[in-house]
């Protein structure tokens, strides 16, 4: 009879360990299935600039929060009056802006930062030239949110004026250059590239079935400058396509292999 | 009787107009769909150029076309060398050049060159350094298979020592610039865009149905120089999306209208 009862609460147990199991597998494994359903949607878009980024600003100059931008009379904006545009508080989505150009230069810089916001594990970014206060700010929000960051730059332009690479250096972000004539002359961004995370997750110990992401590649004529944003005529085309996403992950990881010495930050050069 | 016999006849004529109709059209749509089942397959490429590329010029220089390449001793190429790799015969597909360099120079130049030859009705480039003999040679064979070709450079560049622009324009073929100081920065090649063609065939009362082709983007950081394809760490994304197609398209018919003048061609130049 007591034999009888231990054998049916031992039944009971295994049974509820291994019903419990179930769940928790058949959870994780929903979770993924929906997260790679959700990221499956390919993101297809091109980041235009021309002549027309500049038409909007005074429009902008409201939305903007420096208070020097909104006292300009002027309605011809210059180059000057552009930087505090491209300065809005950020991200400036499509929706906050209420902008009828296609081409505005706060909406593009609004849309990249809403790219570099919604990184979860992993940013690569080779650039040629970096002076974009509004992205690099991005990029100290990322590492803030655990985000690992590496940066290839032109051995010349990493060190030029207004770069921002030297600040994002002391932030903690390592970088490297080349160390010859020639120019590191890509413009590209890989977001949680899944090759990047799978790496990652495997030094953290932690399953690559738990943590899906969709890779983005960010790629085009577009240094991340002022003028590149302020009425030159540039293209950033995103792309979620996952042989773009290994292509630009395989150069990258073989570029950083390459270019093995970090870059040496220069004492005297302080965080703009 | 005889009214009869004149009636089979009609029959007959009808019947067999109205069969040759739909057997002619049914060819005609039968051809549409295959061309578009093979043109729907989708390209999804990456050129890279990197320090290895230049790295197995010594071994390509038996298929060189210039004498002085193949006598030369040195193995170390210089870029003077490496300018005759560039002007290798084309197109140097990857099965000719047997080369087990993923970055291999000739081989870069040469992918690029199958996609120009490829060029049925129409090609757009947006181009802010244009120095490559090689691919200005390739766009003169295109003018030549009656290829409609136009394009867009930077006003200062396009005027640059080296520039295959002002020779290309003497060939017949429109360009037009930017006129102020900002850069027209872009580096893409639209080939066969379906909305380019379209116009061209109702201007020609062609029937798109006859003549469906796939678009082509080809769009990165490398402008077409001899540095670029030389050993910079330069990406040429190469996509034949519809999406990308239409909107890199779409801007380029925007800037076409916005850069209304064209280029003048300086009496003093030369064809190089």
């Amino acid at each position: 009879m007591l034999e009888s009862r231990v054998f049916r609460y031992c039944v009971y147990g295994v049974s509820f360990i291994v019903i419990s199991e179930v769940a928790y597998r058949s959870y994780v494994w929903i979770k993924y299935l929906t997260n790679k359903a959700v990221a499956s949607k390919e993101i297809c878009e091109v980041i235009w600039t021309n002549e027309l980024t500049q038409s909007c600003v005074s429009k902008h100059r409201r939305f903007s929060s420096n208070p020097a931008a909104t006292s300009s009379a002027s309605n011809s904006p210059t180059m000057s009056e552009l930087n505090r545009i491209v300065k809005l508080p950020s991200p400036m989505k499509k929706s906050q802006l209420e902008c009828s150009n296609p081409f505005c230069a706060a909406y593009n810089v609004g849309r990249l930062l809403e790219f570099i916001d919604s990184a979860k594990h992993s940013m690569d970014l080779a650039m040629y030239t970096f002076t974009s206060y509004e992205l690099a700010q991005a990029f100290n929000r990322a590492l803030k949110r655990g985000v690992l960051i590496r940066i290839i730059s032109d051995h010349e332009m990493a060190y030029s004026s207004g770069s921002q690479i030297i600040p994002l250096t002391k932030s903690g972000v390592p970088v490297r250059c080349n160390s010859n004539t020639m120019f590191m002359h890509h413009k590209f961004c890989i977001i949680d590239s899944p090759q990047r995370n799978d790496v990652i997750f495997k030094k953290q110990n932690k399953s690559t079935k738990k943590c899906y992401t969709r890779g983005l590649v960010l790629t085009g004529s577009l240094n991340w400058t002022m003028q590149g944003f302020g009425g030159n005529w540039e293209n950033i085309l995103i792309s979620s396509n996952a042989e773009y996403v290994r292509s630009y992950s395989n150069e990258f990881e073989r570029m950083w292999n390459v270019f093995s010495l970090d870059m040496k930050v220069p004492s005297s050069s302080s965080p703009k």
